[in-house]
C-alpha cells in the first residue's frame, strides 16, 4: 500500500521534473519568436507594410461583397475577386502588375477559345460531344503545360499559362448553354476586374515597391559590398602581429558571399521590372538588362575575391617580411579598386555618371603597372620561394580583380550612356568628395593602410623598388 | 493621269518587296520554333511525358465532372476539382506532394477557423458584425502574409499560408447560415480531396518523376562537371604550340559555369524532396540536407575553378618553357583531383561507399607535395619572374582546388556513412576499373598528358627535379 502511494508520488514528482521547465521553455520560445519578427520587420520594413497592404485590400474586397450578399444572396463573384487579390497581390508593383496582366488576358483568351470549343462540341452532339470535349482538354493542357518549360514562357508568362488552363477547361466543359456562358463570362471578367484594379491600386497608391528600383539598389549594393572588401582587404592580409590591436568590424570581409548567389534574386527582379510603368527617374523601357550585366560581371569579380579569401587564413599566410615587400603597391590597387567599385556603386544608385571612379580605376591600373615591374626586379631573391608563391598568388588574384573592376567600370559607363545618366561635375559632387574623405578619414585612423595617407605623392608608385614601407621598420629587409 | 497610276504601281512594287519575304520569314520562324520544341523535349522527355500527365489528368476529372454535370447540373464542385489538378499537379512527386499536403491542411483549417470567426461575428450582430468580420480578415492576413516572409515558411509553406487566407476569407464572409456552411465546407473538401487524390495517383503511377533522385543526380552531375574539367584542365594549360592538331571536344572547359549558380535548383528540389515518400534506393528522411552541403563544397571548388580558368585565356599565359618545368606534376595533380571527384560522382550516383576515389585523392595529395618540393628548390631561377607569378598562380589555385576535393570526398564519405550506401569491393568493381580503363585510353590517344602512361611508376612523381618531361624535347631546360 505505502510502496504504490511512494510509486504514485514518485510518478507525480517525475511528472513535475517534466513539466516544471515547460512554461519556462515556452516562454523563451515566444520570446525567441517575436525577436525573429522583429528582426524580419527591421530588416526590411516595408514588408510590415505590405502585409498591411493585402490585409487592406481583402478587407475592403470582403467587406463590399459581404454588403451586397446581405441583399442579394453571395455568389460565385465575390470568391473570384477575393480570390484574384489573394493570388494577384505581390510585394512589388511589377510583380503584381505581371500577374495581374497575365490573369486578365489568359482569362479573356482562354474564355474565348472555351465557348468556342464548347459550341463546336455541342454541334457534334451524343458520344461524340465529350469525346470531342475531352479531346481539345488533352490536347490543350498538354501543350500550355508544355509551353511552361520554355525558359522565356516560364519566366514572364508562367502564371498566365496557368490560368489559361484553368480556365479553358471551366468554360469549354461547363455544360451551360450559350447565353448563360455570356452571363457568367460577364460576371466573372468583371470581379476579376474589380479585383485587380484594387491590387493595382493599393500596389501603386500604398508605399509602393518598384522592383526596377530594388534591382537597380541590389546591383549598386553588390557593388558595394566587393568594394568594400578591396578596400579593407590590404589592410587585412599585410596585416603583422603588431597591428593587431586595431580592431575593427570584420563584417566587410563576409559581404561578398552573397554576391556569389545572387543571380535568381536579380533576373527575377528584372522580370518584374519589366512590367513596370515609368516611374519617378525611371522610364517605360529603361535598360534593366544592362543591370544583369553589371550583376554578371560582378559575381565574376566575386569569384576571385573568393579564391584570394582563402589567402586571409592563417595556413596560406605568408611571412611578414615577404608580404612586406609589395605591401604598399598591392594594398593601394585593392583599395583603389575598392574605391572605384564604391564610386562605381554610387553612381548607379544616384542615377548620375560613373565619372568619379574613372580616376580610381587609373591609380590601380598604374599600381598594376607597378607591380609588375616591382614583380620583374625580382624583390624575392634568397627567399623561401614557396611562400614566396603564397605572396605571388595573391598579387596575381588582385591583378586579375583590377582587370574585372575596368570591365565593371566600363559596363556602367554603357548603363550611364544608354539610360541617359545625368553627368555631375566630379570637382563639385558633394557625395564624391564626401565619400572618399570618410574614406581617407577611417583608412588613417587605422595604421596598416598608411599607404593612403602617401597617396598624394605619386612618386612613391611610380618608382618601383623604393616602395619598400618606410614606416614599418620592423621588417627585416 | 499617267504619274498617278506609275506611283501606284509603285506603290503595289513596294508593298510587293515588303510581303514576298514575309511567307518566307513565317515558314523559317515556324521552322525555328519546331526545332526548340523538339530541343526541349529531347533535353529531357520526361518534360513530354509532365505535359501528357497534365492532359490525362485534366481530362479524366473534366469528363467525370461533365458527365455528372449532364444529370444534376454543375455546380461550383466540378471548379474546386478542375483548379486543384491545374494548380497542384506539378513535375515532380515532392513538389505535388508538398502542394496537395499543403492545399489540403490549409484548407482545413482556415476554414475551421472561417466558420468559428463567422459565428462570433453574427453573434454580436448589427453594425458589429461587419466590423468584427473585417477585423478578423485583416488582422489574418496581415498575419499570415507576414509569416511569408520568414525563410523557413516560403520554402515549405508558401503555398498553403496562401490557401490559408484565400479559404478564411471565403468561409468567414460566406453569408451563410451555419448548416449551409457545413454543407459547402463538405463539398468542397471532397472535390478538392478527388482532385488531389488524382494529382498524387498520376504522378506516382504514370512515369514518376522523383526531386530526390534528381537533387541526387545533379549533385552528380555537377561534381562531374568540375571533374572533367580539371581531369582535361593539364592537358589544356600545358599545350604546345604543336600539340595543336589535336582537336577535340572542349565543351568540358564550360561544364563548370552552370555549377555555379546552381544553389537555387539544388535548394528548391531539397524542399520537394522532403515531402516524398520512401521509394526505390531512399527511405523516407534520406539525408539530403547532405547533399546541399556537398553542393556548396562544390561550387567553392567552381568558383577556385573560375579563377583558373582565367589562366587559360592566351593573354595569361606564360611561356611554354617555364609551365614546362611544373608540367608532369600539376598534369597529374590535376587529373588524379579530376578522377576523384568523378569517382565521387558516380558513387553518389550509384549509392556506394566512394572508396575507389581515395587512392586518386591520396595521388593528388602526393602529387601536390611533390609540387610544393619542386617549387622550393627553385626551379625558374635565372627566368623572368612575372612570368613565373603567372604559372605559380595557377600551381598554388591547383593545390587548392586539390584542397577543396579532399573536403569534398570527406563530405561524400559522410554522406555515404550517414545514408548507409553499400560498400563495394574496390577491387572488383566493374563501374570504377571501367572508368579509369576509359579515361586511361582517352588520354594515351591525346600525346599532351604523357604523365597518364607513366602513372603507374611511383618514382617518377616522387623524385622532384626529375619531372621535367622528356617526351618533349624541344622545350629548352
Amino acid at each position: 500500500m505505502e510502496s504504490a502511494s511512494h510509486e504514485k508520488a514518485g510518478l507525480l514528482t517525475r511528472l513535475w521534473t517534466c513539466l516544471k521547465p515547460l512554461p519556462g521553455k515556452l516562454v523563451s520560445k515566444v520570446a525567441e519568436v517575436a525577436r525573429k519578427i522583429k528582426k524580419l520587420g527591421q530588416d526590411d520594413p516595408r514588408r510590415v507594410i505590405h502585409s498591411l497592404k493585402v490585409g487592406l485590400a481583402l478587407t475592403l474586397i470582403s467587406l463590399f461583397y459581404y454588403s451586397r450578399a446581405l441583399y442579394k444572396g453571395f455568389g460565385d463573384s465575390a470568391m473570384w475577386a477575393v480570390m484574384t487579390v489573394v493570388v494577384v497581390l505581390e510585394f512589388s508593383v511589377g510583380a503584381t502588375l505581371g500577374k495581374g496582366l497575365n490573369r486578365g488576358l489568359a482569362t479573356l483568351l482562354a474564355g474565348a477559345l472555351g465557348v468556342g470549343v464548347h459550341h463546336l462540341a455541342s454541334l457534334s452532339g451524343g458520344i461524340g460531344e465529350p469525346m470531342l470535349l475531352g479531346f481539345f482538354v488533352f490536347l490543350q493542357a498538354a501543350a500550355s503545360t508544355f509551353a511552361r518549360f520554355f525558359p522565356g514562357i516560364k519566366a514572364r508568362y508562367d502564371y498566365g499559362c496557368l490560368i489559361f488552363i484553368l480556365t479553358f477547361c471551366l468554360v469549354s466543359v461547363a455544360g451551360y448553354r450559350d447565353r448563360e456562358i455570356l452571363e457568367l463570362a460577364h460576371k466573372r471578367i468583371s470581379t476579376i476586374l474589380i479585383g485587380g484594379a484594387t491590387c493595382v491600386i493599393i500596389t501603386i497608391v500604398v508605399c509602393p515597391v518598384w522592383a526596377g528600383e530594388d534591382l537597380q539598389n541590389l546591383v549598386a549594393l553588390n557593388l558595394e559590398k566587393i568594394g568594400n572588401y578591396l578596400e579593407g582587404f590590404g589592410g587585412e592580409y599585410f596585416r603583422t602581429s603588431e597591428d593587431e590591436e586595431c580592431k575593427d568590424d570584420k563584417s566587410f570581409l563576409q559581404g561578398y558571399i552573397s554576391v556569389l548567389n545572387s543571380k535568381g534574386s536579380e533576373e527575377s527582379l528584372e522580370n518584374f521590372a519589366r512590367w513596370e510603368p515609368g516611374h519617378g527617374r525611371f522610364r517605360f523601357r529603361h535598360p534593366w538588362k544592362q543591370y544583369l550585366k553589371i550583376g554578371t560581371l560582378t559575381r565574376q569579380c566575386a569569384y576571385r575575391i573568393e579564391a584570394l579569401n582563402g589567402y586571409l587564413n592563417s595556413g596560406f599566410q605568408a611571412p611578414t617580411e615577404i608580404r612586406s615587400k609589395i605591401k604598399d603597391v598591392c594594398t593601394m590597387m585593392s583599395l583603389e579598386s575598392g574605391m572605384a567599385l564604391n564610386e562605381l556603386a554610387l553612381a548607379v544608385k544616384k542615377m548620375t555618371r560613373p565619372t568619379s571612379a574613372d580616376p580610381h580605376i587609373e591609380k590601380s591600373e598604374t599600381a598594376a603597372k607597378t607591380l609588375k615591374t616591382l614583380l620583374k626586379s625580382g624583390i624575392w631573391e634568397d627567399t623561401d620561394f614557396l611562400e614566396v608563391i603564397k605572396v605571388a598568388t595573391v598579387a596575381s588574384l588582385l591583378i586579375d580583380v583590377t582587370n574585372c573592376t575596368q570591365k565593371i567600370a566600363e559596363s556602367v559607363h554603357e548603363l550611364a550612356s544608354i539610360a541617359h545618366f545625368k553627368s555631375v561635375d566630379p570637382t563639385v559632387s558633394p557625395e564624391k568628395s564626401q565619400l572618399s574623405q570618410v574614406k581617407l578619414a577611417a583608412k588613417v585612423d587605422c595604421p596598416q593602410v598608411s599607404i593612403t595617407v602617401r597617396e598624394s605623392s605619386p612618386s612613391s608608385k611610380e618608382s618601383g623598388n623604393s616602395l619598400a614601407p618606410t614606416a614599418v621598420p620592423r621588417v627585416v629587409l
